[in-house]
């Protein structure tokens, strides 16, 4: 049986109310963070899950999660799309990364303070030893030289490595390059 | 005692006419090729060794080789380096690379085969599974998502490694990234 749990839609994240339902979803794939504890140890909190649109995209897709707005209304799969194309650029793309790391056992958790789109982990964030730090580009995105060097120099440098996921949206398949970075 | 070898300047190509010369050339880090053997077996050959201008230009500069035109006059160091110019482009990015890797220890050889710049050996050819195929870019060299994806894809069907080297000339230091691709 799997349970259905209930997300309010506050601005542009979601807030898991319930704390047993919050340890739950934060217990089976590290989705969202509890909130005002930056680096939880398991799922022993006392704090509401705050969720990303598009890990709550991913669970009401995947039906775990039922999302409503602040008045009760439900909001259906096509209005949280509409939301999250507003809030992401390049939504699809994204998400077909998300989707395609998620459904293969990664956990993927939002790569923004790593300058990235997704921080990737095969365990789980505090048992990795350190992410997979992956970017989303188009395929006719443009990069030069010096952008692939810094990315992978900076990857390297904090012992993380860099992959570009490129995805073919008409396919549902994604191109990953994994990048070393050394100077000699 | 370091043996300094004599070689023609012919065209674009230079020639070890003198066979045990070629031997020991060939024998000492897999410089040239055995004039008509494609895929030499060790150094028991019988035949002139043919070497690219790079590697003459890097054998000059070593003091490891004496260059000559046809008709018996020296060919200076700085007078080889301006028919590299021609012959090359982008000669003096891809030497720095040519010499970071051979100063290294590297087997490094031509790449035209393999649609790259240099075929790169730890021990030789023959002997390493497979060669890293290198790609000398400058910093500002535009390249696409996709043409990231395609060299990566390439060097990854033929089991090889993809490796972009990007010459600092000014400091003499060369970036290098490697790339790995999956499909998933």
């Amino acid at each position: 049986m799997v349970v259905v749990i209930s997300g309010r839609l506050v601005e542009n994240r979601i807030v898991i109310w319930d704390i047993s339902d919050s340890r739950a979803l934060f217990g089976s794939g590290y989705y969202g963070k509890p909130l005002g504890i930056p680096k939880p140890k398991g799922t022993n909190f006392d704090a509401p899950l705050v969720l990303d649109l598009i890990e709550g995209y991913y669970l009401v897709e995947k039906r775990r999660l039922q999302l409503f707005y602040i008045d009760g209304k439900q909001v259906s799969l096509n209005e949280i799309r509409k939301i999250c194309k507003k809030q992401y650029v390049d939504f699809d793309a994204k998400y077909l990364v998300f989707q395609n790391l998620r459904n293969k056992g990664y956990i993927v958790t939002p790569g923004m303070k790593f300058g990235c789109d997704f921080a990737v982990y095969e365990q789980g964030p505090g048992i990795d030893h350190a992410p997979y730090l992956v970017r989303v580009f188009r395929a006719t995105d443009d990069l030069t030289a010096t952008g692939v060097v810094l990315a992978g120099r900076l990857a390297t440098t904090v012992k993380k490595q860099f992959i570009l996921a490129i995805p073919k949206v008409t396919e549902r398949k994604v191109d990953y390059v994994g990048f070393d970075w050394w100077r000699a």
